[in-house]
């Protein structure tokens, strides 16, 4: 018998039908005799209606109004999914944030769970599956607070930390995780085993299987995750430590992001703070930077900085670098059209070559770099973006994974 | 400075534009200096689609869950009203059943409202409008509980007892009671006061403009009410205690019902107990019996017993009295198609020759009568289900309601 979080994405309770078949898969394992507790979104489309709907009274509506109104769709989906086990003669009940209680703590629509209250729960664990909203908690005011999109997987990690459950399973409507993206890449293949570090790298570049922070908090707590599919029987990926993990193959998969621009300052005062200076205007108008590449320029008290941001904050984020005062350079270059493609694989560090394997990979296929940055498990390049599909294909066929 | 409580039923918060006219309302009565509770309805429809949600997962849907899945639909419109009201810089907040909390007790989709916690609204009031959502509380064991359709009702006239307001207004889709059908009866008006028991009558017969056990409270602790429109600037009804009202007619209203059957048993033997045991079956299965007329039989120790049931209950109705061993009776007649036309005025009684003045016009009509009851405040005949509108018509004619 063992303690099992079973989390279930919106589309995978999209449907009456489907809800009918997640309470199927419920009872499989109700039937093994394991204890489960479920954590479920609301219905495929559910906070997105939510949301137009409060649009059309205020683009701007207010954040703790937001949050009682969007608490509402995971309410729905876990009435329902009680119902449905009940129906199945499968004891089960919904409990609710409040109910329980979920605390959090941060603002509205981007709170974080504290605590959870356990006694209760744990108890009736014995006797039948608890229903569990995803995405939301109660405040130290008593308010409903969210905890920002894709919130249910990080209550899913929450909850099997702090029910020290067995397994962590999140459900949804991919088999797993891909070596690449398998609606572009054909050749991409599930991903049996994967380190936290290795999804992390690759879900921050649009392998957007599970939400960062919930990766990032079991992680931390060292709480082994299986994402799979609500649709098949097949076996997912496993998420978990990179100890744990034997590699035989140095590069665990190949990442990509579109819709990139690449920005770049030459000739800037090589002094301390000039990055804070850069930054910190971009940072206040919500302009997200990703890739940071600083080099020494020609002239040896001057330096050259490069980075990439999302190509709609373009226009903005160059009306910001040209009004800002604190900072001295000679030239702002851009390129408008770029993307990122990057390997990721935590057995990299061990295994030499690897850079050298991708640059020449990539030259074969004559595309140019116009900017390069490495960690320990990933290694990134900036590219034209007219190449990327070719450049995934060559790594993915150079070190392989197809 | 007057206390009041607004509510606001599902047709007046059916689309988002007509909740920024509720909030428009509710910040003319601000502006007047007024301290306002508001409590919604779920939005026209909700209710309903959540119900087909639960019945396509079973007929027998789980209570307590069903009252989970429900109760979401109030709670949507809360936020969206509070939400509509902020960016009316008005200050407002939404307060859930269980945030305040609204105590109840009884049965899951049936539950009572025993006790509503006033002080921390009451602080709140001083400074904004407390949206409430209706039709729901939580029990003593935390779990949630609705109060039946229509409840929304009940939750008003409970907050105005528990909270001591000056004013209960229930804004609905029509702009008050009416002395009859204002759809099938185009001259019937509408009745500026109206006392809680002809309002009670005439609801229980079709005007269903508030839910009967809401005006019954309402009674009961003398909470004078105001049925008016959401849509118009008119006055509405005002429904209080009967001595406060003035009558210059003897009638107020007249009713009527449809889809009604009348059975009759002859030659029930007259002894203690026998309308219990004839009545106690049909109650069991749940079978509505309206109007019940005992008389004494042409043999003294025998007695006819009429009785009203809706139409749909006939054949169920006939095969429990014919299959019931506790009564003894020579004969069952029925009349399949009937209907009930009521006249109700608290004025009747200090009136004489009103039940001539009834019969006299309805003979006029050639109209059959097939049976009759009194009571205080009401007069009801049953007839021919044809026979209705021309009946209705002219007792709204010879009572000058026209």
């Amino acid at each position: 018998m063992a303690k099992k979080v079973l989390k279930f994405g919106g589309t995978s309770v999209g449907t009456i039908e489907r809800i009918q078949h997640v309470a199927n898969i419920i009872r499989q394992e109700k039937d093994k005799g394991h204890q489960i507790i479920a954590i479920v979104s609301a219905m495929a489309g559910k906070t997105n209606e939510l949301i137009n709907l409060s649009k059309k009274l205020s683009e701007d509506f207010n954040k703790r109004e937001l949050d009682v109104l969007l608490s509402s769709g995971e309410q729905i989906t876990c009435a329902l999914l009680a119902g449905a086990l009940l129906k199945l003669n499968i004891k089960a009940k919904s409990w609710l944030n409040w109910q329980i209680p979920i605390l959090t703590e941060g603002e509205h629509a981007n709170a974080r769970i504290i605590n959870i209250h356990v006694n209760k729960i744990d108890e009736f664990l014995k006797y039948g599956v608890a229903i569990i909203p995803g995405f939301q908690g109660v405040s130290k005011n008593g308010d409903i607070t969210t905890i920002g999109r894709g919130g249910s997987d990080a209550t899913a990690v929450a909850f099997a930390k702090l029910f020290n459950a067995d397994s962590c399973e999140i459900f949804t409507d991919v088999d797993g995780v891909y070596s690449s993206d398998p609606n572009n890449i054909p050749v991409a293949k599930k991903i049996e085993k994967i380190s936290y570090e290795e999804m992390l790298e690759l879900s921050s570049l649009g392998a957007k299987v599970m939400q960062s922070s919930a990766v990032q908090t079991a992680m931390m707590y060292d709480i082994p995750l299986e994402v799979r599919s609500t649709f098949t029987n097949r076996k997912g990926t496993r998420i978990f430590n990179r100890q744990n993990i034997d590699y035989s193959k140095s590069v665990t998969g190949v990442a990509y992001s579109k819709d990139d621009a690449k920005i770049t300052l030459i000739g800037v005062e090589d002094k301390p703070g000039v990055a804070a200076n850069i930054f910190e205007p971009l940072n206040k108008a919500q302009i997200n930077v990703d890739m940071v590449i600083q080099n020494i320029s020609s002239d040896e008290k001057l330096t050259d900085v490069t980075f990439t941001i999302k190509r709609e904050d373009l226009p903005k984020t160059k009306d910001i670098l040209e009004g800002n005062k604190d900072v001295n350079y000679k030239k702002i270059t851009h390129n408008e059209k770029v993307s990122k493609v990057s390997i990721v694989g935590a057995g990299m560090v061990s295994t030499p070559g690897i850079t050298y394997k991708m640059f020449r990979g990539l030259a074969d296929s004559k595309i140019n770099i116009l900017a390069i940055s490495t960690s320990e498990i990933k290694l990134s390049v900036i590219i034209k973006e007219e190449d990327t599909l070719k450049a995934v294909k060559k790594m993915h066929s150079i070190f392989d994974l197809d």
